[in-house]
């Protein structure tokens, strides 16, 4: 049994077999973060690993089926970190994935430096408009707009707990691509592989993929990119075997 | 008729209905070089334009059908620039297209700051090796290494040459992305927008072409990849409507 609060829903992770607890009115995870978990390297059989904006922990519970290395995972809001708690309890994985009420720029300190060998995080995407074009919703504005920490605190906090050669890998807009990398050196990152995201054939491409290595020396691969939907408006084979396990999902 | 000198060959570029000369073991123009003139910006009724590290001028040739702006040429190595003279004469560009042996770091001074709407520039890509690992073949050594001009060079002459507002496209290897990125915003290039060219479905990429606006505010696009061959190892349809002017190429 799972107690659910409000609208939650107990979804699945078809791909994984894992359930999560999501809410359209507080947080329910994005393609996006799903695909952050896929392409950010994992050490298999050990390691610390630890997960900024963790949200409802989508990204600590997808990384688990990838790893046997201990996960921690930061979320700043108490309601969706309180929903991450029950996700990793349900799913009998609180040996694996601990769970951290804070702020990411707290953790430094917390855990001290380079303490961890990769550092993941899907922070959010835009710039902090005026109050009053703000998502009224403040669980979803705090999640989407960077109203309690910029992309620079996310990536120096990012480097700051990466140890020397450990891997830190983000989630972001294309748009944002120049500062990111920009910051990442800034920081001792050097980014060392991208992946773009196209929503389909023809279009521009709607997610950047990154990751760099701290201390890492300038040698940048454009890994294969990931198309969505296919002309027919469905999921490409590639996305339906990330979501649902299979091509045939 | 055409003066042909040693192992040159008069091509054609079928696309565009010109023709040019090329040498195995002097200089022909590769496939970045029409993507280039393809990808950058053009005005279509005047303008002017700038084309450096020029080659046997297969960047002016293409560009010219694109545009009723004046086009200047500029390449360093004698040999080359004589190619390219020859080539605009057998297609009678010589109106708008103006070739000029010289120094891509003079140019600022030749023509002033702040002067062209457009610079393109498909550089040398790799960085200058030992002397011994470099090509033996002068020609070839010269357009591939940076020897006679860096990267930063290439960037910072092409702020100087652009006017506010314009624009400037370079087509280079995608490992030197984070570079190029960053020695545009240091000489005030803001990159804007970005293709990448993988060699087929589920390569890594092996060409950028990256155009900024001098002055430009970030907002960066990421434009829909290119492939160059499909599964069966035959041109995929946009390649050779770029190559041969038609899909049935």
């Amino acid at each position: 049994m799972v107690k659910l609060i409000g609208d939650e829903r107990l979804d699945y992770l078809l791909a994984e077999n894992l359930r999560i607890i999501q809410s359209p009115t507080v947080f329910s995870f994005s393609l996006d973060a799903v695909l952050l978990s896929r392409f950010a390297y994992m050490p298999i059989q050990k390691g610390k690993i630890i997960d900024l904006c963790t949200g409802n922990g989508i990204v600590p519970l997808i990384l688990s089926t990838r790893t046997k290395g201990s996960i921690v995972g930061v979320e700043i809001q108490e309601r969706l970190y309180e929903m991450a708690i029950r996700s990793v309890e349900y799913n009998k994985l609180e040996n694996q994935i601990k769970l951290i009420h804070g702020d990411l720029k707290d953790m430094p300190n917390e855990f001290g430096y380079g303490k961890f060998d990769v550092v993941t995080c899907n922070p959010p995407y835009f710039k902090t408009p005026a109050k009053d074009k703000q998502n009224l919703n403040e669980h979803l504005a705090i999640a989407r707009h960077e109203i309690l920490c910029t992309l620079e605190d996310v990536i120096r906090v990012c480097s700051q707990l990466v140890k020397q050669g450990g891997k830190v890998a983000i989630v972001h807009r294309p748009g944002r691509m120049v500062d990111i990398t920009e910051l990442m050196r800034k920081y001792g990152i050097e980014p060392k592989r991208i992946q773009f995201v196209y929503p389909k054939q023809g279009k521009e491409a709607n997610t950047l993929l990154i990751e760099g290595i701290k201390g890492g020396q300038a040698d940048l691969k454009l890994v294969p990119p990931i198309f969505v939907y296919d002309e027919n408006h469905e999921y490409t084979p590639v996305i339906k075997k990330i979501l649902y396990g299979s091509e045939n999902g």
